[in-house]
């Protein structure tokens, strides 16, 4: 039962990755079809968004088998319980390419508004952010997980400059107010990518050290390995 | 320790009720800085998201302690892994209200845009969502819960009026672009609190029916009572 159990984790987190790399490579073509105006890129998005959705229940499915018929000890119910929150981060930033998407497919029916390189650039740092958070996640990779966190200000940083520039630029061509908000909307997209992969980062630090790091303004409320006393109760 | 489990169960439900509560105020307070300029109402609404994070953080903690510590049938282990997205998704809109003051507080430093009675109606289907997705979770009220679903459509087509009604506003006012893209990305909001409501309404049909509502646009994927093989296992 015990190698059984550790075979199953291990499938689990390579189904994790899996969905991520699905998930990064949603991204890559949502953009794609903003930067490049690319229209072949729109429908495989939804169909990995299929997939993703998939995945997803059979990820919920697979944690709810472990912990029933294994009865983990408390460090390993942590992780599965972190899984099934980083698949629900994975499965609604998923959601966040389809949306971008959708707002490209809007704007591939209008003249192109002038090139906005903030874009590309919020979109590497989001798949970035994707992949890492993951990786960190499943090699219980703290040092990784902490650089993530890191990277969410850049993105912050770029979606308040574009909501700058495009508050100018609506402002000053009334007639790019449909396109400018599109624009707008898809850094808020990209942002969320990196506030969902913010979440997998800090659940992994949870995971691995029991402090929750969540909600870090507040100091105080930083809980250190809250079940460590339970740690022998299990299994 | 069974009598104990049951109470331990009975106070976690009453916890997420509370933290429901809470979110709901928030969601009421926020509202009413955009719609009345009422300054007041914005620090309640900080401080009780300090109060939320903390009962996120100890509802997570008190999941992970109800399986540790009893090994719970399926059926109760598919409700407690309900409450931990349930919890997640509470946060996650009260951090909706949040985002709401924080572009209110923008707006009153302006003359008030010309009023748009859509928010308070998009808050008063929001709350209703929140607080009937919650009922629905713990009285195990699928009825309920697939009503709340229902009131989701609304929410959207009022997005999408939102939308059309600011996009015209700001292409005929230049001057009142700023404000009016407040108003729209507070209306997208309202709509995030009500997509994460749907997410708990379909949790709540999952933990019941052991039918999975969340992807509804693919039906073949609906997998009925995937645990029932494994109930006689737990406990």
């Amino acid at each position: 039962m015990e190698r059984h159990f550790d075979e199953q984790l291990k499938e689990l987190k390579s189904h994790l990755m899996k969905m991520s790399a699905l998930a990064e490579v949603m991204i890559a073509d949502a953009v794609k079809t903003v930067v490049e105006r690319d229209a072949a890129a729109i429908s495989p998005v939804y169909e990995r968004e299929e997939l993703v959705n998939q995945m997803q229940v059979e990820i919920d499915e697979s944690c709810l088998k472990l912990i029933a018929l294994n009865q983990p000890a408390a460090g390993d119910l942590r992780f599965i319980m972190g899984a099934v929150k980083t698949n629900s981060d994975l499965e609604r930033l998923a959601d966040e390419a389809v949306n971008i998407v959708q707002k490209a497919e809007h704007l591939l029916q209008a003249e192109p508004l002038k090139p906005f390189e903030i874009i590309p650039e919020m979109a590497a740092i989001s798949r970035g952010m994707v992949r890492d958070s993951l990786r960190a996640f499943v090699n219980r990779n703290t040092d990784l997980a902490r650089e993530v966190l890191l990277r969410d200000d850049r993105l912050d940083t770029l979606k308040a400059k574009m909501a700058e520039v495009l508050t100018a630029h609506m402002t000053q061509a009334p007639g790019a107010v449909s396109r400018a908000l599109d624009l707008l909307l898809i850094s808020r997209y990209l942002e969320r990518i990196g506030d969902h992969a913010t979440n997998i980062a800090e659940n992994a630090i949870f995971v691995v050290e029991g402090v929750d790091v969540r909600h870090h303004a507040d100091q105080k409320r930083m809980v250190k390995r809250p079940f460590a006393h339970i740690e022998s109760h299990g299994k």
